[in-house]
Protein backbone atom coordinates (compact mmCIF):
# COMPACT_ATOMS: atom_id res chain seq x y z
CA UNK A 1 0.00 0.00 0.00
CA UNK A 2 1.39 3.56 -0.47
CA UNK A 3 0.66 5.54 2.42
CA UNK A 4 0.66 9.55 2.63
CA UNK A 5 1.31 11.70 5.57
CA UNK A 6 0.52 14.95 5.83
CA UNK A 7 2.69 16.76 8.51
CA UNK A 8 6.07 15.13 9.49
CA UNK A 9 5.82 16.33 12.46
CA UNK A 10 5.85 14.12 16.13
CA UNK A 11 2.84 12.28 14.79
CA UNK A 12 3.28 11.97 11.20
CA UNK A 13 6.68 11.38 11.08
CA UNK A 14 6.59 8.47 13.87
CA UNK A 15 3.80 7.03 11.61
CA UNK A 16 5.48 7.31 8.87
CA UNK A 17 8.62 6.03 10.54
CA UNK A 18 7.06 2.56 11.67
CA UNK A 19 4.46 2.45 9.06
CA UNK A 20 7.59 1.57 6.20
CA UNK A 21 9.43 -0.13 9.07
CA UNK A 22 6.93 -3.10 9.44
CA UNK A 23 5.36 -3.43 5.83
CA UNK A 24 2.32 -1.99 5.99
CA UNK A 25 3.47 0.54 3.91
CA UNK A 26 5.66 -0.46 0.67
CA UNK A 27 6.06 3.33 0.15
CA UNK A 28 5.68 6.88 2.05
CA UNK A 29 5.15 9.90 0.10
CA UNK A 30 5.18 12.75 2.83
CA UNK A 31 3.44 16.45 2.80
CA UNK A 32 5.41 19.32 4.86
CA UNK A 33 4.40 22.97 4.46
CA UNK A 34 6.92 24.17 6.29
CA UNK A 35 10.39 24.56 4.86
CA UNK A 36 12.75 23.86 7.43
CA UNK A 37 10.76 21.21 8.37
CA UNK A 38 10.25 19.62 5.30
CA UNK A 39 13.94 19.88 5.11
CA UNK A 40 14.77 18.22 7.90
CA UNK A 41 12.16 15.41 6.96
CA UNK A 42 13.94 14.80 3.90
CA UNK A 43 17.50 14.59 5.40
CA UNK A 44 16.22 11.72 8.59
CA UNK A 45 14.49 10.69 6.03
CA UNK A 46 10.89 9.86 7.32
CA UNK A 47 9.28 9.78 4.22
CA UNK A 48 10.36 8.17 0.64
CA UNK A 49 9.30 11.01 -1.06
CA UNK A 50 8.48 14.44 0.04
CA UNK A 51 5.76 15.53 -2.48
CA UNK A 52 3.17 18.59 -2.78
CA UNK A 53 -0.27 17.76 -1.13
CA UNK A 54 -2.21 17.29 -4.47
CA UNK A 55 0.39 14.65 -5.76
CA UNK A 56 0.47 13.19 -2.56
CA UNK A 57 -3.60 12.81 -1.73
CA UNK A 58 -3.89 11.62 -5.56
CA UNK A 59 -0.83 8.81 -5.59
CA UNK A 60 -1.72 7.42 -2.35
CA UNK A 61 -3.98 4.92 -1.19
CA UNK A 62 -4.36 5.83 2.39
CA UNK A 63 -4.06 9.54 3.48
CA UNK A 64 -2.95 10.29 7.31
CA UNK A 65 -3.61 14.01 8.05
CA UNK A 66 -1.47 14.74 10.58
CA UNK A 67 -1.58 18.65 11.12
CA UNK A 68 -2.60 20.91 13.95
CA UNK A 69 -6.05 20.33 13.74
CA UNK A 70 -7.11 24.34 13.18
CA UNK A 71 -5.46 22.98 9.80
CA UNK A 72 -6.87 19.90 9.58
CA UNK A 73 -10.60 21.19 9.72
CA UNK A 74 -9.90 23.19 5.72
CA UNK A 75 -7.59 20.21 4.53
CA UNK A 76 -9.80 17.15 5.28
CA UNK A 77 -13.08 18.41 2.49
CA UNK A 78 -10.52 19.28 0.38
CA UNK A 79 -8.93 15.61 0.38
CA UNK A 80 -12.66 14.50 -0.19
CA UNK A 81 -12.94 16.18 -3.09
CA UNK A 82 -9.64 15.34 -4.25
CA UNK A 83 -10.83 11.28 -4.11
CA UNK A 84 -14.12 12.49 -5.38
CA UNK A 85 -12.85 14.04 -8.13
CA UNK A 86 -10.34 11.17 -8.86
CA UNK A 87 -13.55 8.58 -8.45
CA UNK A 88 -11.25 6.95 -6.13
CA UNK A 89 -13.92 5.56 -4.29
CA UNK A 90 -11.64 2.92 -2.33
CA UNK A 91 -9.04 4.97 -0.68
CA UNK A 92 -9.28 6.68 2.62
CA UNK A 93 -7.89 9.57 4.74
CA UNK A 94 -7.32 9.72 8.43
CA UNK A 95 -6.86 12.14 10.91
CA UNK A 96 -5.15 12.00 14.19
CA UNK A 97 -6.62 14.97 16.01
CA UNK A 98 -7.15 15.52 19.34
CA UNK A 99 -10.59 16.79 18.77
CA UNK A 100 -13.24 15.71 16.49
CA UNK A 101 -16.59 17.12 16.72
CA UNK A 102 -15.23 20.03 14.35
CA UNK A 103 -13.71 17.82 12.02
CA UNK A 104 -17.05 15.24 12.02
CA UNK A 105 -19.15 18.32 11.35
CA UNK A 106 -17.12 20.00 8.53
CA UNK A 107 -17.41 16.75 6.30
CA UNK A 108 -20.49 15.36 7.81
CA UNK A 109 -22.89 15.60 4.40
CA UNK A 110 -19.60 15.11 2.06
CA UNK A 111 -19.99 12.73 -0.70
CA UNK A 112 -16.89 11.21 0.12
CA UNK A 113 -17.51 10.87 4.21
CA UNK A 114 -17.31 7.38 4.07
CA UNK A 115 -13.50 7.46 2.59
CA UNK A 116 -12.83 9.13 5.70
CA UNK A 117 -12.43 7.45 9.19
CA UNK A 118 -11.44 9.72 12.16
CA UNK A 119 -8.87 8.89 14.95
CA UNK A 120 -6.95 9.54 17.85
CA UNK A 121 -3.90 7.56 18.58
CA UNK A 122 -3.37 8.83 22.62
CA UNK A 123 0.07 8.95 22.42
CA UNK A 124 3.05 11.34 21.79
CA UNK A 125 5.79 13.91 23.85
CA UNK A 126 5.98 16.88 24.73
CA UNK A 127 8.33 17.71 21.50
CA UNK A 128 7.00 18.68 17.90
CA UNK A 129 8.64 18.34 14.59
CA UNK A 130 10.29 15.87 12.13
CA UNK A 131 13.37 15.84 15.37
CA UNK A 132 10.75 14.53 17.31
CA UNK A 133 9.30 11.60 15.15
CA UNK A 134 10.73 8.02 16.58
CA UNK A 135 9.98 4.45 16.08
CA UNK A 136 8.04 2.85 18.38
CA UNK A 137 5.64 5.54 20.15
CA UNK A 138 2.48 4.65 19.71
CA UNK A 139 3.39 0.85 20.81
CA UNK A 140 0.96 -0.35 23.80
CA UNK A 141 -1.18 2.69 23.58
CA UNK A 142 -4.96 3.55 23.02
CA UNK A 143 -6.46 4.45 19.67
CA UNK A 144 -10.12 6.20 19.64
CA UNK A 145 -11.85 5.75 16.20
CA UNK A 146 -14.61 7.90 16.11
CA UNK A 147 -18.00 7.64 14.78
CA UNK A 148 -17.14 4.44 12.73
CA UNK A 149 -20.51 3.91 11.47
CA UNK A 150 -20.41 6.92 9.35
CA UNK A 151 -17.37 5.29 7.67
CA UNK A 152 -16.96 2.33 5.31
CA UNK A 153 -16.99 -0.53 6.95
CA UNK A 154 -13.90 -1.93 4.90
CA UNK A 155 -12.46 1.71 5.36
CA UNK A 156 -12.56 0.94 9.01
CA UNK A 157 -11.26 -2.36 8.57
CA UNK A 158 -7.83 -1.28 6.92
CA UNK A 159 -7.70 1.93 9.60
CA UNK A 160 -8.21 -1.37 12.42
CA UNK A 161 -4.87 -2.67 10.58
CA UNK A 162 -3.19 -0.17 10.50
CA UNK A 163 -3.69 1.01 14.00
CA UNK A 164 -2.58 -2.92 14.76
CA UNK A 165 0.25 -2.64 13.31
CA UNK A 166 1.41 -0.01 15.25
CA UNK A 167 0.37 -2.07 18.52
CA UNK A 168 -1.88 0.27 19.39
CA UNK A 169 -5.23 -1.08 21.33
CA UNK A 170 -8.61 0.27 19.50
CA UNK A 171 -11.17 1.87 21.65
CA UNK A 172 -14.76 2.90 19.82
CA UNK A 173 -16.55 6.69 20.60
CA UNK A 174 -19.06 8.64 19.03
CA UNK A 175 -17.13 12.35 18.24
CA UNK A 176 -18.75 14.35 21.46
CA UNK A 177 -18.18 11.48 23.83
CA UNK A 178 -14.58 11.42 22.24
CA UNK A 179 -14.10 15.62 23.35
CA UNK A 180 -15.61 15.67 26.31
CA UNK A 181 -13.57 12.54 28.15
CA UNK A 182 -10.10 14.16 26.40
CA UNK A 183 -10.95 17.42 27.82
CA UNK A 184 -11.48 15.56 31.28
CA UNK A 185 -8.28 13.18 30.72
CA UNK A 186 -5.86 14.93 28.42
CA UNK A 187 -6.70 18.46 27.96
CA UNK A 188 -6.42 19.95 31.22
CA UNK A 189 -3.46 18.36 32.61
CA UNK A 190 -2.00 20.43 29.61
CA UNK A 191 -3.63 23.41 30.60
CA UNK A 192 -2.56 22.50 34.29
CA UNK A 193 1.32 21.89 33.14
CA UNK A 194 0.89 25.70 31.26
CA UNK A 195 -0.54 27.45 34.97
CA UNK A 196 1.83 25.65 36.56
CA UNK A 197 5.19 26.42 34.22
CA UNK A 198 3.62 30.18 34.14
CA UNK A 199 3.45 30.38 38.36
CA UNK A 200 6.70 28.77 39.13
CA UNK A 201 8.56 31.51 36.68
CA UNK A 202 6.56 34.54 37.71
CA UNK A 203 7.44 33.14 41.74
CA UNK A 204 11.08 31.90 41.26
CA UNK A 205 12.67 35.10 39.38
CA UNK A 206 16.26 33.59 39.27
CA UNK A 207 16.18 30.41 36.90
CA UNK A 208 19.01 28.60 38.67
CA UNK A 209 16.62 27.90 41.62
CA UNK A 210 14.84 26.25 39.64
CA UNK A 211 17.37 24.24 37.63
CA UNK A 212 19.08 23.25 41.09
CA UNK A 213 16.13 22.60 42.54
CA UNK A 214 13.55 20.87 40.06
CA UNK A 215 13.35 17.28 41.40
CA UNK A 216 11.77 14.30 38.97
CA UNK A 217 8.63 15.11 40.75
CA UNK A 218 8.59 18.87 39.68
CA UNK A 219 9.80 17.68 36.25
CA UNK A 220 7.32 15.41 35.33
CA UNK A 221 4.13 17.69 36.55
CA UNK A 222 5.95 20.43 34.43
CA UNK A 223 6.68 18.50 31.21
CA UNK A 224 3.54 18.96 29.21
CA UNK A 225 3.95 22.85 29.34
CA UNK A 226 6.84 22.28 26.20
CA UNK A 227 4.02 21.47 24.62
CA UNK A 228 3.54 23.68 21.09
CA UNK A 229 0.82 26.01 20.85
CA UNK A 230 0.23 25.39 17.27
CA UNK A 231 -0.48 22.70 18.32
CA UNK A 232 -2.44 23.71 21.84
CA UNK A 233 -4.26 26.71 20.89
CA UNK A 234 -6.88 25.37 18.29
CA UNK A 235 -7.93 22.52 20.58
CA UNK A 236 -8.41 24.19 22.85
CA UNK A 237 -10.46 26.74 21.06
CA UNK A 238 -12.53 23.52 19.43
CA UNK A 239 -12.93 22.19 22.39
CA UNK A 240 -14.17 25.54 24.35
CA UNK A 241 -16.78 24.01 26.45
CA UNK A 242 -15.20 20.57 27.30
CA UNK A 243 -12.30 22.67 28.48
CA UNK A 244 -13.87 25.22 30.35
CA UNK A 245 -16.18 23.15 32.67
CA UNK A 246 -13.60 20.73 33.29
CA UNK A 247 -11.21 23.79 34.02
CA UNK A 248 -14.33 25.01 36.20
CA UNK A 249 -13.78 22.31 38.50
CA UNK A 250 -10.40 21.97 38.76
CA UNK A 251 -10.06 25.33 39.99
CA UNK A 252 -12.68 24.99 42.87
CA UNK A 253 -10.31 22.04 43.66
CA UNK A 254 -7.77 24.74 44.23
CA UNK A 255 -10.14 26.55 45.95
CA UNK A 256 -11.29 23.52 48.40
CA UNK A 257 -7.02 22.94 48.65
CA UNK A 258 -6.32 26.42 49.90
CA UNK A 259 -9.26 27.11 52.05
CA UNK A 260 -8.16 23.82 53.87
CA UNK A 261 -4.42 24.73 54.17
CA UNK A 262 -5.49 28.28 54.70
CA UNK A 263 -7.66 27.06 58.27
CA UNK A 264 -4.81 24.70 59.18
CA UNK A 265 -7.53 22.00 59.05
CA UNK A 266 -5.54 19.01 58.58
CA UNK A 267 -8.39 16.70 58.66
CA UNK A 268 -9.79 18.67 55.48
CA UNK A 269 -6.31 18.61 54.33
CA UNK A 270 -5.86 14.24 54.78
CA UNK A 271 -9.47 14.31 53.03
CA UNK A 272 -8.42 15.55 49.77
CA UNK A 273 -4.94 14.01 49.51
CA UNK A 274 -6.66 10.27 50.28
CA UNK A 275 -9.52 11.45 47.60
CA UNK A 276 -6.42 12.09 45.17
CA UNK A 277 -4.74 9.21 46.20
CA UNK A 278 -7.81 6.98 44.71
CA UNK A 279 -6.00 7.79 41.09
CA UNK A 280 -3.35 5.01 42.37
CA UNK A 281 -5.85 2.58 41.89
CA UNK A 282 -5.88 3.73 38.00
CA UNK A 283 -2.78 4.84 36.94
CA UNK A 284 0.43 2.79 37.36
CA UNK B 1 31.18 4.56 60.80
CA UNK B 2 27.34 3.50 62.35
CA UNK B 3 25.01 4.65 60.92
CA UNK B 4 21.30 4.88 62.32
CA UNK B 5 18.54 5.38 60.39
CA UNK B 6 14.82 6.47 61.88
CA UNK B 7 12.18 5.56 59.55
CA UNK B 8 13.27 3.14 57.44
CA UNK B 9 10.59 4.02 54.38
CA UNK B 10 11.57 5.68 50.63
CA UNK B 11 14.06 8.09 51.70
CA UNK B 12 15.62 6.27 55.11
CA UNK B 13 15.35 2.98 53.34
CA UNK B 14 17.25 4.01 49.82
CA UNK B 15 19.91 5.61 51.81
CA UNK B 16 20.42 2.58 54.18
CA UNK B 17 20.69 0.87 51.20
CA UNK B 18 23.10 2.67 49.34
CA UNK B 19 25.05 3.91 52.22
CA UNK B 20 26.51 0.45 53.36
CA UNK B 21 26.58 -0.61 49.55
CA UNK B 22 29.31 2.02 49.17
CA UNK B 23 31.02 1.70 52.44
CA UNK B 24 29.80 4.96 53.98
CA UNK B 25 28.40 2.75 56.63
CA UNK B 26 30.18 -0.38 58.20
CA UNK B 27 26.55 -0.93 60.09
CA UNK B 28 23.19 0.19 60.05
CA UNK B 29 21.12 0.17 62.40
CA UNK B 30 17.55 1.10 62.08
CA UNK B 31 14.31 2.35 63.61
CA UNK B 32 11.04 1.62 62.16
CA UNK B 33 8.07 2.56 64.80
CA UNK B 34 5.05 0.86 62.23
CA UNK B 35 5.39 -2.78 63.35
CA UNK B 36 4.78 -3.86 59.45
CA UNK B 37 6.70 -1.92 58.34
CA UNK B 38 9.47 -2.86 60.70
CA UNK B 39 8.92 -6.46 59.28
CA UNK B 40 8.92 -5.85 56.01
CA UNK B 41 12.04 -3.35 56.41
CA UNK B 42 14.04 -6.58 58.42
CA UNK B 43 13.35 -8.95 55.43
CA UNK B 44 13.99 -6.93 52.62
CA UNK B 45 17.23 -6.39 54.46
CA UNK B 46 17.01 -2.86 54.78
CA UNK B 47 19.03 -2.57 58.04
CA UNK B 48 21.51 -4.84 59.63
CA UNK B 49 19.56 -4.30 62.91
CA UNK B 50 16.72 -2.94 63.69
CA UNK B 51 16.31 -1.45 67.14
CA UNK B 52 14.76 0.77 69.33
CA UNK B 53 15.41 4.28 68.85
CA UNK B 54 17.11 5.11 72.29
CA UNK B 55 19.51 2.04 71.33
CA UNK B 56 20.12 3.57 67.70
CA UNK B 57 20.52 6.98 68.72
CA UNK B 58 23.14 5.89 71.56
CA UNK B 59 25.14 3.70 69.23
CA UNK B 60 25.47 5.57 66.19
CA UNK B 61 28.15 7.85 65.15
CA UNK B 62 25.72 9.71 62.47
CA UNK B 63 21.67 9.25 62.58
CA UNK B 64 19.49 9.98 59.44
CA UNK B 65 16.33 11.39 61.01
CA UNK B 66 13.68 9.88 58.08
CA UNK B 67 10.57 10.40 59.70
CA UNK B 68 7.52 12.98 58.44
CA UNK B 69 8.12 16.62 59.29
CA UNK B 70 5.73 16.87 62.07
CA UNK B 71 7.56 13.63 63.72
CA UNK B 72 10.74 14.80 63.31
CA UNK B 73 10.20 18.46 64.88
CA UNK B 74 9.57 16.43 68.31
CA UNK B 75 12.38 13.83 67.79
CA UNK B 76 15.23 16.25 66.77
CA UNK B 77 15.69 17.88 70.29
CA UNK B 78 15.25 14.45 71.72
CA UNK B 79 17.68 12.87 69.87
CA UNK B 80 20.42 16.07 70.52
CA UNK B 81 19.15 15.44 74.67
CA UNK B 82 20.19 11.98 74.11
CA UNK B 83 23.63 13.37 72.27
CA UNK B 84 23.89 15.71 75.37
CA UNK B 85 23.68 13.42 78.18
CA UNK B 86 26.09 10.65 76.61
CA UNK B 87 28.79 13.53 75.99
CA UNK B 88 29.25 12.36 72.83
CA UNK B 89 30.46 15.88 70.91
CA UNK B 90 31.08 14.20 68.19
CA UNK B 91 28.00 12.28 66.93
CA UNK B 92 26.10 13.53 64.65
CA UNK B 93 22.27 14.00 63.40
CA UNK B 94 20.82 15.19 59.99
CA UNK B 95 17.24 14.98 59.10
CA UNK B 96 16.47 15.06 55.30
CA UNK B 97 12.84 17.03 55.89
CA UNK B 98 10.97 19.56 52.77
CA UNK B 99 10.17 22.31 55.29
CA UNK B 100 13.29 23.30 57.39
CA UNK B 101 12.38 26.67 59.54
CA UNK B 102 10.08 24.45 62.07
CA UNK B 103 13.09 22.34 62.82
CA UNK B 104 15.35 24.91 62.81
CA UNK B 105 13.52 27.03 65.60
CA UNK B 106 12.94 24.04 67.75
CA UNK B 107 16.72 23.17 68.06
CA UNK B 108 17.95 26.87 67.64
CA UNK B 109 19.20 27.07 71.21
CA UNK B 110 19.76 23.23 71.82
CA UNK B 111 23.72 22.90 73.54
CA UNK B 112 23.72 20.37 71.16
CA UNK B 113 22.72 21.77 67.85
CA UNK B 114 25.72 22.23 66.68
CA UNK B 115 25.62 18.79 65.95
CA UNK B 116 22.90 19.14 64.07
CA UNK B 117 23.19 19.34 60.20
CA UNK B 118 19.91 20.36 58.00
CA UNK B 119 19.89 18.52 54.96
CA UNK B 120 17.32 17.82 51.95
CA UNK B 121 18.52 15.71 49.39
CA UNK B 122 15.44 16.35 46.69
CA UNK B 123 14.84 13.15 45.65
CA UNK B 124 12.08 10.88 45.73
CA UNK B 125 9.05 8.84 44.22
CA UNK B 126 5.20 9.40 44.46
CA UNK B 127 5.93 5.90 46.79
CA UNK B 128 6.48 5.34 50.46
CA UNK B 129 7.38 2.66 53.00
CA UNK B 130 10.05 0.31 52.88
CA UNK B 131 9.23 -1.31 49.65
CA UNK B 132 9.41 2.09 47.93
CA UNK B 133 13.12 1.80 48.86
CA UNK B 134 15.44 1.38 46.38
CA UNK B 135 19.44 1.89 45.38
CA UNK B 136 20.46 4.97 43.47
CA UNK B 137 17.52 7.51 44.17
CA UNK B 138 19.65 10.29 44.77
CA UNK B 139 22.25 9.53 41.94
CA UNK B 140 22.68 12.73 40.29
CA UNK B 141 20.18 14.97 42.38
CA UNK B 142 20.63 18.06 44.38
CA UNK B 143 20.81 18.39 48.19
CA UNK B 144 20.04 21.12 49.89
CA UNK B 145 22.16 22.23 52.99
CA UNK B 146 20.35 24.67 55.38
CA UNK B 147 21.88 26.80 57.73
CA UNK B 148 25.45 25.20 57.67
CA UNK B 149 26.91 27.76 60.17
CA UNK B 150 24.83 26.64 62.54
CA UNK B 151 26.49 23.43 62.64
CA UNK B 152 30.10 22.45 63.73
CA UNK B 153 32.50 22.76 60.17
CA UNK B 154 33.62 19.08 61.29
CA UNK B 155 29.51 17.47 61.59
CA UNK B 156 29.27 19.51 57.83
CA UNK B 157 32.00 18.20 56.29
CA UNK B 158 31.12 14.93 57.29
CA UNK B 159 27.65 14.86 56.05
CA UNK B 160 29.38 16.85 52.81
CA UNK B 161 31.18 12.90 52.31
CA UNK B 162 27.92 11.58 53.17
CA UNK B 163 25.98 13.02 50.09
CA UNK B 164 28.89 12.81 48.32
CA UNK B 165 29.11 9.42 48.54
CA UNK B 166 25.40 9.28 47.57
CA UNK B 167 26.37 10.77 44.08
CA UNK B 168 24.12 14.38 44.80
CA UNK B 169 25.76 17.80 44.55
CA UNK B 170 25.53 19.88 47.32
CA UNK B 171 23.45 23.47 47.35
CA UNK B 172 23.47 25.63 50.71
CA UNK B 173 20.76 28.27 51.79
CA UNK B 174 19.17 29.24 54.92
CA UNK B 175 16.08 27.44 56.19
CA UNK B 176 14.03 30.93 55.50
CA UNK B 177 15.08 30.87 51.48
CA UNK B 178 14.79 27.06 51.56
CA UNK B 179 11.22 27.21 52.45
CA UNK B 180 10.49 29.83 49.89
CA UNK B 181 12.36 28.19 47.06
CA UNK B 182 10.66 24.68 47.67
CA UNK B 183 6.99 25.72 47.74
CA UNK B 184 7.55 27.54 44.84
CA UNK B 185 9.18 24.48 42.81
CA UNK B 186 8.10 21.13 44.80
CA UNK B 187 5.05 21.58 46.72
CA UNK B 188 2.83 23.21 44.34
CA UNK B 189 3.68 20.67 42.08
CA UNK B 190 2.49 18.20 44.60
CA UNK B 191 -0.94 20.21 45.27
CA UNK B 192 -1.51 20.91 41.39
CA UNK B 193 -1.35 17.19 40.99
CA UNK B 194 -3.61 16.01 43.46
CA UNK B 195 -6.21 18.69 42.31
CA UNK B 196 -5.62 17.25 38.82
CA UNK B 197 -6.26 13.91 40.63
CA UNK B 198 -9.87 14.66 42.25
CA UNK B 199 -10.48 16.42 39.32
CA UNK B 200 -10.11 13.74 37.11
CA UNK B 201 -11.86 11.32 39.38
CA UNK B 202 -14.88 13.73 39.57
CA UNK B 203 -15.50 14.67 36.31
CA UNK B 204 -15.20 11.50 34.82
CA UNK B 205 -17.55 9.08 36.74
CA UNK B 206 -16.45 6.00 35.06
CA UNK B 207 -12.35 4.59 35.66
CA UNK B 208 -12.01 2.56 33.04
CA UNK B 209 -12.18 5.84 30.70
CA UNK B 210 -9.24 7.78 32.70
CA UNK B 211 -7.53 3.63 32.73
CA UNK B 212 -8.14 3.82 28.69
CA UNK B 213 -7.66 7.30 27.40
CA UNK B 214 -4.67 8.47 30.02
CA UNK B 215 -1.93 8.86 27.86
CA UNK B 216 1.89 9.23 29.27
CA UNK B 217 1.01 12.76 29.33
CA UNK B 218 -2.00 12.60 32.02
CA UNK B 219 -0.03 9.79 33.75
CA UNK B 220 3.33 11.98 34.53
CA UNK B 221 1.05 15.52 35.13
CA UNK B 222 -1.00 13.44 37.86
CA UNK B 223 1.50 11.19 39.47
CA UNK B 224 2.84 13.26 42.45
CA UNK B 225 -0.85 12.57 43.28
CA UNK B 226 -0.16 9.27 44.56
CA UNK B 227 1.89 10.82 47.14
CA UNK B 228 1.14 9.85 51.06
CA UNK B 229 -0.73 12.28 53.13
CA UNK B 230 1.46 11.70 56.22
CA UNK B 231 4.25 12.96 54.52
CA UNK B 232 2.15 15.71 53.09
CA UNK B 233 0.16 17.11 55.21
CA UNK B 234 2.52 18.62 57.42
CA UNK B 235 4.95 19.96 54.91
CA UNK B 236 1.66 22.43 53.49
CA UNK B 237 1.17 23.07 57.62
CA UNK B 238 4.42 23.93 58.39
CA UNK B 239 5.24 25.81 55.06
CA UNK B 240 1.69 27.38 55.21
CA UNK B 241 2.42 30.88 54.06
CA UNK B 242 4.92 30.05 51.20
CA UNK B 243 2.37 27.69 49.71
CA UNK B 244 -0.78 29.93 50.25
CA UNK B 245 1.71 32.38 48.28
CA UNK B 246 2.67 30.43 45.41
CA UNK B 247 -1.16 28.93 45.59
CA UNK B 248 -2.68 32.29 44.43
CA UNK B 249 -0.44 32.76 41.75
CA UNK B 250 -1.57 29.67 40.37
CA UNK B 251 -4.66 30.18 40.65
CA UNK B 252 -4.64 33.97 38.79
CA UNK B 253 -2.65 32.12 36.03
CA UNK B 254 -5.53 29.25 35.58
CA UNK B 255 -7.53 31.99 35.58
CA UNK B 256 -6.26 34.17 32.90
CA UNK B 257 -5.85 30.25 30.78
CA UNK B 258 -9.40 30.26 31.55
CA UNK B 259 -10.44 33.73 30.56
CA UNK B 260 -8.61 33.82 27.19
CA UNK B 261 -10.25 30.42 26.31
CA UNK B 262 -13.36 31.50 27.41
CA UNK B 263 -13.06 34.60 25.18
CA UNK B 264 -11.56 32.70 21.95
CA UNK B 265 -8.71 35.03 22.71
CA UNK B 266 -6.15 32.91 20.63
CA UNK B 267 -3.64 35.58 20.56
CA UNK B 268 -3.87 35.61 24.27
CA UNK B 269 -3.65 31.84 24.94
CA UNK B 270 -0.66 31.98 22.61
CA UNK B 271 1.26 34.33 24.54
CA UNK B 272 0.47 32.21 27.57
CA UNK B 273 1.84 29.08 25.93
CA UNK B 274 5.01 30.84 24.93
CA UNK B 275 5.44 31.98 28.33
CA UNK B 276 5.10 28.87 29.46
CA UNK B 277 7.62 27.42 26.86
CA UNK B 278 10.43 29.45 28.23
CA UNK B 279 10.57 26.11 31.03
CA UNK B 280 12.07 24.43 28.00
CA UNK B 281 15.50 26.36 28.16
CA UNK B 282 15.79 25.48 32.40
CA UNK B 283 14.48 21.49 32.53
CA UNK B 284 15.25 18.84 30.72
Amino acid sequence: MKVGVIGLGLIGGSMAIDLKRKGFAQEVLGVEAEPLNAAAAQKIGLADRVVPLQECVEESDLVVLAVPVGAAVKMLPEILDIFASQKAAEKIVIDVCSTKEHLSRAVKYHKARKQYVATHPMAGTEYSGPWAAMPGLFDGHACIICDAEESSPKAVHTVEQLYDTLNMRTIYMNSSNHDVHTAYVSHISHVTSFALALTVLDKEKDEKHIFDLASGGFSSTVRLAKSSPDMWIPILSQNRDNVLQVMDTYIDKMNAFRKAIAEGDEEAVRTLIEDANRIRRIIR
